[in-house]
């Protein structure tokens, strides 16, 4: 079994140091109790509202970062532990929302959010790659950014190439929503799950942030499509011990398998 | 607006005539208070546990057989007004899981069911053309069956297809739930509405049936994601009032638009 852990923080906008040192401590702790997967939020190493482009550069960082190696050291404490961080990116000429897999030997990958979500647009050049999924230890270990996660293509992508846990740092901004449903997100991760037979760990903010106030949606769902924790409000961890290699059966029945049952003769023209 | 009905109904295996009968007084009721669309179960005709072939196509009729002009007739005594309805469709040869969506002018479309669940394998042929989507008076009334709602392909497909509302038959066997949760293709349903701005109807059914028991999940919800009711235990009318063109708007704010934010040239290839 994997133990899974996805962390609510609460960054600081363009607290770059500060940040830095959050998500280094949920990291340590995480792994002092046990966790093999830690999950942290989109953008937390700078922060989201950002007033300018140049606030945001201020607080991205390269993937050749020292950070990463100090990460990566916390993380040969623990052998085969992952981290996968959520951090503005300095890609030169241009910033991304990018997000990076990280193990005792260092960034295995860096996704780029492709799909920017309204005034990130201002800040960010979406990416231009799909979603890339890791062989570790503990299993493929896909990942992708918050409004990725609404675009069904997009985590349909990832569950082909194989990815058993999707590992998905989010900021959620609140919404309206009707009393006693869930955060609209957290039921769109439950439902891709369910559809793909893929766990889904899910790592939100929290904190307001220049009047902007986040859903707290943090949470684990397994392959089954059931969420097995959540953090709620304030900072927090989300914890489940999952079997992820199992998420490649995609066999409900004799007769039932969720990829199998695909039809992509018919699906092909109109996607693409 | 549009008053949106979706029956859930308890028909009996094998039972053509009484069945037909009870999707005919569900349809004059639900027109009588008022109703523009309605949605009744798949294989609503036919039952759904066959023991054998011969037992389903003894069920089946064709898209010209009378009892779909009883329902025109019906559906003439309110100007507009929409049936659709699920039937194990006669085709000479073999037998598809088919729905009909059906007006005072008669059956306007057909969809055979493309994703077969389990034993419907042994019954049906999948069907081979993606669902459709009728012009109405109400809208745009797209449908499909069931187990198709959980290929988030198809669910796309119709909405980029132009479907204002996916009028959706289905027959939902009971499975393990955690308590207080939604049955699991509910909340599919929910998330797939979000995702993509369009509202869905489902017609679930009721009453055990050589031992299967069922969700009796009916419900409608907007195309906000939100449920706007549901039938619960037993046969009952699931009501909404949806401004169903209105469902065409996918913008949610100057900056974001659930179609326009899409990457098609990302997604092309591994979904082919």
């Amino acid at each position: 079994m994997t133990r899974v852990a996805a962390v609510q923080l609460a960054p600081v906008v363009g607290d770059l140091d500060g940040n830095t040192a959050k998500v280094t401590a949920a990291l340590r702790d995480a792994l002092e109790q046990g966790a093999d997967v830690v999950v942290v939020p989109e953008l937390a190493t700078s922060g989201y509202v950002f007033e300018s482009v140049d606030e945001a550069r201020s607080a991205a960082i390269r993937p050749d970062d020292p950070r990463f190696d100090e990460w990566a050291r916390l993380l040969a404490t623990r052998p085969g532990s992952v981290l996968v961080v959520g951090f503005a990116e300095d890609a030169g000429e241009v910033l991304h929302n990018s997000s990076a897999v990280v193990t005792a030997d260092g960034v295995q990958a860096v996704y780029r959010k492709v799909h920017l979500w309204d005034r990130e647009k201002v800040f960010f050049q979406p990416g231009d790659a799909r979603p890339p999924v890791v062989e570790t230890e503990h299993g493929r270990i896909g990942t992708m950014i918050c409004f990725d996660l609404e675009f069904p293509e997009w985590t349909r992508i990832a569950a082909l190439a194989g990815a058993d846990l999707l590992a998905t740092p989010t900021n959620w901004p609140l919404g309206p929503r009707p009393n006693d449903e869930r955060v609209a997100e957290v039921q769109i991760a439950l439902a891709t799950a369910r559809m793909n037979h893929m766990a889904i760990a899910f790592a939100d903010r929290s904190g307001t942030e220049r009047g902007v106030e986040w859903s707290e949606g943090t949470g684990i769902v397994g392959a089954d499509g059931w969420l097995r924790d959540s953090v709620g409000a304030g900072t927090g961890v989300a914890w489940a011990d999952l079997d992820l290699p199992a998420s490649r059966d995609k066999g409900q029945s004799e007769l039932v398998d969720l990829f199998g049952d695909r039809r992509p003769d018919l699906y092909g023209p109109l996607l693409g």
